[in-house]
């Protein structure tokens, strides 16, 4: 939606992967759309669900339940945090909301609140659109759940876009005078701005499932198991409402990601028909466009990491993309950690310039965690090698190369 | 080198990783070039050395010896092979000479021979400079070592940049008029040119090694273990002179690539140093750009999977790189087979256009023949997710997706 609020993409039609008619045409699905699943009797296998168009209520059975209900915007207790001019971003109506005002009060200033990946695409966003662009963030630094080491760049990246950047600002509260003009108060100053959004992070949507009898778990998400199964008999779970098991720790926890969703879905949808399907977890990657930056995790940070109660052992290092002698040479950033109990890699940071192919390599980086492969077996990774793509050892193997001696 | 020579790269000395000098203040290495060692006596520890400038010989003793001879161009018994004009690629000097006869000369029209990596990116290199340029293949197509379904859109590249391709056409031999002009003869037809590249595969350097009875094996390269060790105590072997153990089939193999032959030479240098290093093995990735196409391949095409006795499954997808409704759109196309027995990924072939990261999706698929995954476990690649990067399943994937209820 970043894309679209933008301007990048014209049409939002496009930004819809699948209509009900199409599941309908497809796959003979129905889909009911503008009805509100409000109890499920888990006992009698029954919903109850509510057409929200007519208000119509009525009951509906199910063999198998698949609970998707997916996350929501989390908005902290806040005077003003309704008021028109604020936004949160996470449907697709929340999209289309912030375009329309947009669009219609052609606002100049923006405060956004949150330094997490939403509110960074969306400092771009707002910047192309020529909008003042205030990013204020209640942590010291943009990405907090990520290792203060990648903060610079990406700081340095948002400033000299535009962006002015606050840190240690928590928003206080929101008001609005008779124009509709919002006062943002934050650390005890108060920001000017004719639009406010909060991306302050998601929750998990379970208060249906709850109600059922459902059980939580990790960051109160439904717990499942690798089947997807909940705790009640022939209800499944999947997506940003459900638990996963993190692979580089073996724990349960919530990290709820759009292409994780996805892969668990398919998971379900093949036990729901009676299959025997696991899902082994997730490795913890995000990525995110910011300006001309690429930014992205995997695995678990140094910090995480000793959480984790390992003893993780990090390399910061600078590679160039490809060999200087060619046209288009760069070079990115990364952080790469491993364990050195188990030698394996359990977690990597990269940051780059959007020709530095930061994002694939965080893939290779990504898959080495996932498979939990150690230091040792990184060494030997066997990557396709010609000039314009890389030196004859890539980023990701001199990270290993790196760590091995640190390991010993 | 075909990057220098094509006027990419403008100084040679960038194509040079470490000088002799640098060695020696570095890592306090004496490095004698120009001296060729043209005996081992391996029962006493000592080499035969002759000083190629003063042809003075003299002797030189080891503690451990690495065998780092490399691999040299393949030119079959061809009449003409040698004359003024006629080049192959494989050493900095065989660059330097090429280079220096086209500055000279300035050729108009090339002859290659042999559709390999090396032919392709010669032919962009020469197409650079203006040269008409035929490339000749005895086999039925480019890229002969892959499969056939690759060979279309490569074919397509190469016409499209001017170049006149003849497959089925063997070099019978080469004759030079009074004015050094060339005419090469194929299958029956005569084809003038200025220049000849004969770019027809390498073979490994083993000469030295074999005189002093080491043994050698697959392709005749020299038969190491996992500890890069020869069949003679003291003796190790690394890079294009060696053979590798393949990952996807476990088997003896001669794959000589750059990249690999400076991971085995670290192996081989911890060992030479008293260590106990083992090197892997690799899974065969390659890469090369040919104009504005990137071409790749890891582990197994389904015919040497199935020449390795396996039952492979293979799927073609065309796949996008990101979404449809971000600006630089484009797709690519890979083809990916798996083992039914043992269900796991043993290679993959791409090509796409530079825009579309064909190359490190190749990584990442590489990665997965390396660490011997099954489709199920690609499935739950955990790849970063955000649209300017690719769609929420990305290539390697759907890959899987495909394959999985094929090898049901």
């Amino acid at each position: 939606m970043p894309y679209y609020i933008g301007g990048v993409t014209a049409d939002w039609h496009q930004l819809v992967a699948r209509t009900p008619e199409e599941f309908k045409r497809s796959n003979d699905i129905d889909v009911l759309i503008r009805h509100e699943v409000t109890a499920i009797d888990a006992a009698d296998g029954s919903l109850r669900v509510r057409d929200l168009a007519s208000g119509r209520e009525f009951s509906d059975g199910y063999d198998a339940l698949l609970l998707a209900t997916g996350a929501t915007a989390f908005v902290p207790p806040l005077p003003g945090g309704d008021l028109p001019g604020v936004f949160t971003l996470r449907s697709l109506a929340d999209g289309l909301a912030l375009k329309r005002y947009l669009d219609e009060r052609r606002p100049q200033r923006a405060v956004i609140a949150g330094a997490g990946s939403i509110g960074l695409e969306m400092c771009e966003a707002l910047r192309r659109l020529g909008l003042e662009v205030e990013l204020v963030e209640a942590a010291e630094r943009v990405m907090p759940g990520w290792d203060s080491e990648m903060a610079g760049s990406i700081l340095a990246e948002l400033e000299a876009s535009g962006v002015n950047c606050r840190f240690g600002s928590p928003i206080d509260g929101i008001a609005s005078d008779s124009r509709d003009r919002l006062t943002v108060e934050v650390a005890g100053d108060s920001l000017e701005a004719d639009l406010v959004l909060l991306s302050l992070g998601v929750r998990p949507a379970t208060r249906l499932a709850a109600a059922a009898g459902v059980e939580l778990g990790a960051a109160g998400a439904i717990r499942v198991d690798r089947h997807m199964r909940t705790n009640l008999t022939g209800i499944f779970a999947a997506g940003d409402c459900a638990t996963v098991r993190h692979l580089a720790t073996g724990e349960e926890t919530w990290i709820p990601m759009g292409d994780a969703a996805r892969r668990m879905g398919r998971v379900a949808a093949n036990n729901l028909l009676g299959g025997d399907d696991e899902f082994s977890g997730v490795a913890g990657t995000a990525i995110v466009k910011c300006f001309d930056l690429t930014i992205g995790k995997t695995g678990l940070t140094e910090e995480q990491a000793r959480n984790a109660g390992m003893d993780p052992v990090t390399v910061d290092l600078t590679h160039d993309a490809i060999p200087e002698y060619l046209p288009g040479y760069t070079q990115l950033h990364a952080r790469v950690t491993a364990d050195r109990g188990s030698g394996r890699i359990v977690g990597a940071q990269v940051v780059g310039p959007l020709g530095s192919a930061a994002d694939k390599r965080l893939d290779v980086l990504a898959v080495c965690v996932g498979a939990r492969l150690t230091v040792r077996q990184m060494e030997d990774l066997d990557l396709g090698y010609a000039p314009p793509y890389s030196h004859a050892i890539d980023l990701p193997i001199t990270a290993a190369n790196l760590l091995a001696p640190k390991l010993r």
